[in-house]
């Protein structure tokens, strides 16, 4: 690589660092952020999904179909460099030790909803009932995760 | 499904979307929540790969990869439910009115990222030459999409 390559590449990473760091609070690690980042986007799929599961919105296969795919790309992502030890305790993270103490047992809660979210991804077009079915499966995979790993809001 | 385990599921949305409103500010769309928190995963990975790159790490193989199938699956996650008309013009929101007014072109600018990142993948583990030059391709993309598309920061 040309050395002005590297300048502009340099400039592009201290960019998105200084736009991710504007995007949140000023001293959040930027591995909480991302953290935080990637529940929202589960969050965001999950509510279209979950709105047609209960009525709020009718069913789209399509729609369904993308949330679906969505949520099965997101749970492609390995989360090692996401969780390192130094963010453990962090007064902006609700992160419980048990993810330091247990990390195999996280990764397991994590590939779980993984493998939720292809099941999901595999029936999403099939009409509501079916919907409904995989969102369950991936949802108590959420949950489990958060009762073991994540504490209680205040 | 029983009632009884759309009741758990409800509850289970309720939760996740409320952990989304929690971690952010409480006005926010969840679309641009979201939207952010993906540009927070970009810039984790980007500076893992950024940091071996530019000598302030020690070049790692399994990170580099890793951090590379990281950037890959956030590339797979389609946009197109993440950034709904309703949130064009948000003070909250760097994104222009040239997404909306070019939606095709924002995809396609999209559909590079995505596919400089398949690229990167194929090379983050062949030494750090071949990192940076896989880097600065996905670098490139997010600089021609932001020049385009993101308003500056003040």
């Amino acid at each position: 690589m040309k050395l002005s390559n590297l300048a502009i590449l340099t400039a592009t990473i201290t960019g998105v660092a200084a736009a991710g760091f504007a995007a949140s609070h000023a001293r959040t690690p930027a591995e909480i952020a991302a953290r935080k980042g990637q529940m929202q986007l589960i969050s965001v799929h999950m509510g279209v999904i979950g709105n047609m599961a209960r009525g709020n919105i009718d069913y789209d296969a399509a729609a369904a179909q993308e949330a679906a795919d969505n949520l099965a790309a997101i749970g492609m992502i390995s989360q090692t460099l996401l969780w390192p030890e130094d963010t453990a305790g962090h007064e902006e993270s609700r992160a419980l030790p048990a993810i330091w103490e247990d990390r195999a047992g996280f990764d397991a809660a994590w590939d779980d909803f993984s493998t939720a979210t292809v099941a999901l991804q595999g029936v999403a077009g099939d009409g509501l009932d079916a919907l409904r079915g995989g969102l369950g499966g991936v949802g108590r995979t959420c949950g489990t995760c958060h009762d073991t790993y994540r504490a209680s809001a205040n």
